[in-house]
């Protein structure tokens, strides 16, 4: 109400792009219904085709992506960043190979489920279906784009591709190529679109496009998912930051202790299933907490303690409460002594994402309790928590993450793409 | 913006509201943490507390009850409206029968899916755990209080009730009696909470409580489902309406068409499974459609006909496009001749709402065909559409019914109050 010009501006503009997608809208509409109706082997001969295509297409692609790249470097993109955006030969023969594996998987549409004879002969059970169309709204990474439409097209589901205007050109080239082996395979080219451009009106008409998506997907940073959060009006699937713990009971066997601290925190610290907070049981900690820090020193681990560890670690920096909600993405791991198991479980209530949490115990009860009481989306017991990922846990690839409860918790599979209609064989019924 | 004031006005009660309603739904995810390690024994046994107190204090929520009545009178409410208010003995009796039924199914938490072993040894599972914390947002029906309180409690969730103004003091005597009944089962009163008031401002915030709030399932007419889809930033789950086609198809049983054509229209004529909208074969049209008015006749039913239909029964209204995307409740039923299979799953994907569709068809690859395709959240084959319901489909009691596909899609029941979090047994596993 302080700007109501730029309002009145903003807001027109939206709602002529909102006019303009509900024709793209309506496109995905007819493909997905085209899609629905299409045995698994066609879209999996599909998906074989975009992977055979990224290959044979490698010097155009790679030709498109040094377009982004050289624009990039002109803003001074940082060097992370261009590294992500950074299409190579050997990335693109990744890009098959994971398209290949998805067309490996079962087909996640048509099982019916629970198939059971009502008392009055009716026979009712669950058909998985696709969702309709799902909107991906990611950032950098290109491999994203053949990612994310080769589990729609496994899933059945029509797909709008919107990656970041640092990628233009790359995803572009992409989705072309996606377009081209559809329609090569007689399937449905508006099965995977982007938008027009990649201004923010175009972005926010499909977030409120009710009619034409049926859920969203943020892939990227928090900043990004926060965007999409707030402005949709269609279902959004999400997780913000992957705060994970392990909690070393006082049983633990502190050789597998060692191994899933040090392969959490030090194999791949930038992820979100990288372990950032540390609970040791104070029975256990006077002979672990000095191994540990003798384990992670090498690697450069910076160690931040509550009293209890500094106790025992006399020379680590003092943990303040915010490192408790800290997601670090980085060498740096907060540790706290607590009493037992029940102190554990409330910190991880208190301060945890929801994401992914380990109990490493060779005590039967508590690890029982762990995994039943710990509402996390993942959790686990003696292994690192670096597995909270789809194709760890066998989902094949994955299409994101949620760390909210609705439709699916955790890691997001072509199967999650799905819902379940009930179909019923009746021989005449009627109710009285 | 056209009325500034009041809108700044509005929008500082509502921040104040949404301060208080923090501390209840801190209160409520405290005894959400606390039912979900409360095992199902327990939990049933205070559902069946319920069940006994409604029937012990019969005359106390009749009496209750009669205020609202009373109150009703004065403001002039329909007299359907105080029906579905009114609590007899009877009454009373059904809703404990309900509970009781609800206490009986298996548990829906803890079950534990598609446990398989990943090739390094980690066995991963799926758990069903309970979303969290509901709200409910209903109308007149005072039964609802306590069948939603017994899914939610069934399936291990904390729930915010909030009942219609019209039923303040049944539904107010109701709550209290549950919490009563809680307690003296040494479970957490604040499972079970109204909002402090019937204002609008108390039900806004809830709808905005993100934090607190796993899930807002409103139960009434359209109006009510509307403004809370506008105003909720909570995970919505929600029917507008149901326009329910039978096809009957070239190949039908005609006395089977006639039955559930006439169940479907007839049986209860007022609930969102009824038949609105009749698609007949062309090839049958002339067989059948004089049988089907003469069936109906007695009935008082109303035929609205396309040009087909009115060309066999020349007496008939012409059906306007209105009709068919009309959702009658009422004696009312649309009827259109189609020239195949194909034009009744075209017309039915243009005008349904993707509730419940039938076909009657004794033609294999018909009944396979609109079985798959059909993509609504209940398809039938040769059954009334009247079986679209949670107790008929066997899922026990309904906490409501869902047409966007999001989480669940059809008739819900307790297991639809929960989410299935990963589970993983392992041996010192760590990621390369």
């Amino acid at each position: 109400m302080s700007q109501p010009e730029s309002t009145v501006t903003e807001s027109s503009g939206i709602a002529s792009r909102e006019r303009e997608f509900a024709v793209l809208g309506q496109r995905a509409r007819a493909a997905a219904r085209r899609l629905s109706r299409t045995p698994g082997p066609r879209r999996d001969a599909a998906i074989l085709a975009i992977a055979a295509a990224l290959e044979a297409e490698t010097d155009a692609l790679v030709a498109a992506n040094a377009k982004d790249l050289t624009a990039g470097e002109a803003r001074g993109l940082a060097p992370a960043l261009l590294d992500r955006l950074r299409l190579t030969p050997a990335r693109l023969a990744d890009m098959a190979r994971s398209l290949r594996e998805v067309a490996a998987q079962p087909d996640p549409v048509g099982e019916v489920t629970g198939l059971t004879v009502r008392p009055n002969g009716l026979r009712v059970g669950q058909m998985h279906i696709p969702l309709g169309v799902i909107g991906i709204v990611y950032e950098a990474r290109p491999n994203v784009t053949t990612d994310a439409a080769g589990l729609c097209l496994k899933s059945g589901n029509a797909v709008f591709l919107r990656g970041g205007s640092e990628a233009a050109h790359s995803n572009t080239a992409l989705v072309d190529l996606v377009r081209r082996a559809l329609a090569a395979c007689g399937l449905p080219e508006d099965a995977v679109q982007t938008l027009p451009s990649t201004e923010r009106e175009w972005v926010l008409a499909m977030l409120r496009a009710e009619p034409y998506i049926d859920l969203c997907i943020p892939r990227g940073g928090e900043a990004l998912i926060r965007f999409v959060v707030e402005h949709a009006r269609v279902p959004v699937i999400k997780h913000y930051k992957g705060v994970c713990h392990v909690f070393v009971d006082r049983s633990a066997d502190l050789k597998k202790a060692l191994d899933i601290c040090y392969n959490g925190k030090v194999q791949r610290p930038g992820v979100c299933n990288a372990l950032e907070t540390l609970l040791v049981h104070e029975a256990i900690a006077p002979e672990f907490l000095p191994l540990l820090a003798a384990h992670l020193a090498p690697a450069g681990v910076e160690l931040r303690g509550c009293e209890g560890t500094r106790a025992l670690l006399p020379g680590i920096r003092a943990a303040t409460e915010d490192d408790w909600s800290a997601e670090y993405l980085d060498l740096i791991l907060a540790v706290r002594v607590v009493p037992d198991l029940d102190a554990a479980i409330s910190h991880i209530e208190t301060y945890g994402s929801d994401h992914t949490e380990s109990i490493v115990s060779e005590d039967y009860s508590a690890v029982q309790r762990f995994l039943n009481e710990v509402q996390s989306a993942v959790v686990l017991a003696n292994a690192s928590t670096r597995f909270a990922d789809g194709g760890q846990l066998g989902l094949g690839a994955e299409i994101g993450i949620s760390t909210t409860r609705l439709h699916s918790y955790g890691p997001m599979g072509a199967k999650d793409l799905t819902t379940r209609k009930f179909i019923v064989y009746g021989n005449g019924q009627i109710r009285s």
